[in-house]
């Protein structure tokens, strides 16, 4: 339980974190032979309850089942997932309509609770000989400069001296703002001016799902949206955006008469499903969504971030669990790309991996404004069955843009670049097509015979 | 010396920091019958060196001219400042380059050493029944919803309940981060890859000015650049700018040798006006611009900020001091407009401040880009000669943007939309004359005879 005290490369990796990204980077370092150590301020997920305030929901895709597998863990968790094989959409009116991910069975996402598949990594990382976790230890300080760590652990705080440092520890990253703190990094954070609420689904009679199941269900409306995803036990995790502030939000919606009937207006059918839909309103927490982006994705060889700490983004493109387990293997592979320079491993990782972050960010921004605004525009929807008839043609050389960042694990900067020039390949298209109408317009006009 | 300890009216303002805005605040605040304590963790300016690091020379223009006319301190302050009335470009080959701010000699900007300015400010502050003043105090903690700071002196901490705090702490604004720190806050940080450097150009023989006393002195070079601002003794505070990294850089640029090399290439004639510029090179410290921009410039009624604490800008449109000054007005124009609402005089200052203080940061990071490419280009340089003619023909409709910024007071945002009306009037004049042209040439062409 204790750490060494000398700079000796025989000191632990201490990782600050034990959420995702920090237990499967625990795994794949101490598959390196490294002596790791976990330090995570919550309590012991397979014991304690769901973490506070995070998402409870994820959709593990192609990225994240990639990582999963990387350790052998994947196929274990099938009585964990509930695949989903396309997104239905309710409107106002009860209709359904149904828009499956892709035609391939493969192109599915596996819904998951965040709090399951963080107690099976904690499992496996609890298992290996490599491996320390200490729960309820919150990281208070740092040297960046020497790998040395304050931790505080039932009121005691002792330093923790580590050949080098993880910071896996979210949105709101203690080790990122330790590492940034007097140096010149630059940082950004930017809060959406939504914010979210977990609502629970219960199944229904029988034990079945009171919405279609194998799905990820979607209620939009003017200036808010439900997403629901199905859980093994017929119940679904809903999550409501909403603005924090305007009629309605989050800080003035309140009241069980004003809610019943906003839950009516905005979202008709959705109280039928959640009996203690008021209730659930009144006692569960507002959620805020966060982007944050740094330049210090390490400090020389001695700290290196992870997950949302290094790049939180909003969750509208289902990436942000996924694109946190990629991080880990590109660190990984830097770390084989140089076996004898951990700095150079470092620098490498952030070269590497940040640029198609950002990318991420800006999509799941993006993607924000397209939920937002309910169902797709028609020219929208019309571009969406090109694409996907495309991609049917053509599988290998055509694919739709949320196809490439779901089902593939292709880099997020090279899946964009490869989706603008389809986009600019469609455009000449078009224009070649409107030339050959008028082309076309123009010849028949010459063939009128002269007034 | 102590502070009140009831959440009551009469509790005083704690003002963070007592450099200009902190200074001059406090004494607009004392003004208004309040009572004021100011908490500075660097020593007092009267007696202690110039401030670590910052840069030691300002160019005051018309805002931060009304705003030390508001508390009658300007006219006094003419034994500190040295007028400016334009550049001095200082080329290659020796030839100097003279560039008049304007043509109306109220158009110049006052040279000034900060650390004069701001002795004068505390002295002011210090006469004042109103204001307590206390040195080598760190404000260490705040709880922004009681106003409760925590300040640390001589070793000892003690509680200071305040009826409100103010941030007047600088870019690195301690005050700012304990407000953010846990709020969904939006936040940005940007460093400039180039780094600064202070110089003394020394007076020459017989106490007289080594370059043109009564303006900028300005030596452009490729990647890198050195300002100069006159000071009374004759000597003047010379800036150098670099990038950090890369060849030559901060980082690497090191050595006798190589020193003089770098100048001699880069500046040639400056190290004649600097006889121990090696030693003054490998002496001082190189320091770091950081742009800042922050959503919370207010926290309800208890927290405001002001100054580089609220929006740190690049320096290169010499107007960080005067828009901390300025800042400072509207805040008291706002508790004006307020009287018995101080959340809202500070909501409204923040309406009122932020959008003209986010145009100034990216003008001030547009004007770098300029002064970094050396002169301007020929096209830029006949756009500013055709600016400065409208501005001698119509005084009162026309004005280039820097006259704008730097001598009057409209506000930032307002002056660039009109710098960018003028710039449609001219592109639309532009356009008109083509088209008159190629109309001309249109008309010949038809009076030539057929074939």
């Amino acid at each position: 339980m204790t750490a060494g005290h000398g700079g000796h490369p025989q000191d632990p990796v201490a990782i600050v974190g034990a959420g995702l990204a920090g237990t499967l980077l625990a795994i794949l370092l101490a598959e390196r032979g490294l002596r790791v150590e976990v330090y995570e301020r919550r309590a012991d997920p397979r014991t304690g309850p769901a973490g506070e305030g995070r998402s409870v929901n994820l959709g593990v895709s192609a990225r994240g089942i990639r990582a999963l597998r990387r350790i052998g863990l994947w196929t274990s968790l099938s009585d964990l997932t509930v695949p989903m094989r396309g997104r239905v959409v309710h409107r106002p009116g009860g209709a359904r309509l149904f828009q499956p991910y892709g035609r391939d069975p493969q192109e599915i996402l596996h819904s998951i609770r965040r709090n399951e598949l963080n107690a099976r990594l904690v499992e496996r990382a609890a298992a290996h000989p490599g491996i320390g976790l200490f729960f309820g230890a919150r990281c208070v300080g740092l040297d960046p400069d020497q790998g040395l760590l304050s931790v505080t652990e039932a009121g005691l705080t002792r330093r923790v001296r580590a050949s080098f440092v993880v910071g896996a520890d979210g949105a709101f990253s203690t080790v990122r703002r330790l590492v940034q703190h007097g140096r010149p990094v630059d940082y950004r954070q930017e809060f959406l001016a939504w914010g979210y609420k977990e609502l629970t689904i219960p199944p229904g009679a029988g034990g079945r799902s009171r919405v279609p199941p194998q799905a990820l269900n979607l209620w939009p409306a003017r200036q808010g949206l439900i997403v629901a995803h199905p859980n093994v036990d017929a119940s679904h995790t809903a999550t409501l955006f909403l603005p924090h502030r305007g009629e309605p939000g989050f800080t003035t919606l309140a009241g069980n008469e004003t809610v019943t009937a906003f839950f009516t207006e905005r979202f008709p059918g959705f109280a039928a499903i959640v009996p203690d839909l008021t209730e659930q309103y009144a006692s569960r927490p507002v959620g805020h969504l966060v982007t944050v982006g740094t330049s210090a994705w390490h400090h020389r060889d001695r700290v290196v971030l992870v997950g949302d700490a290094a790049h939180a983004v909003y969750p509208f493109y289902g990436q942000g669990m996924n694109s946190s387990l990629e991080d880990c293997l590109v660190l990984d592979e830097c770390l084989d790309r140089h076996p004898r320079d951990r700095a150079a491993a470092f620098a490498d990782y952030q070269r590497r991996r940040k640029p198609h972050t950002d990318v991420l960010a800006a999509l799941s921004a993006e993607n924000f404004a397209e939920l937002r605004d309910g169902t797709r525009s028609p020219l929208r929807l019309a571009r969406s069955r090109i694409d996907h008839a495309l991609h049917r043609l053509f599988p290998a050389a055509w694919a739709p843009l949320h196809t490439m960042v779901s089902h593939t694990t292709l880099p997020y900067g090279e899946a964009l670049r490869r989706a603008r020039h389809q986009d600019r390949m469609l455009r000449w298209a078009g224009a070649t097509a409107v030339t050959a109408a008028l082309t076309a317009a123009a010849v028949r006009g010459a063939r009128k015979p002269p007034c």
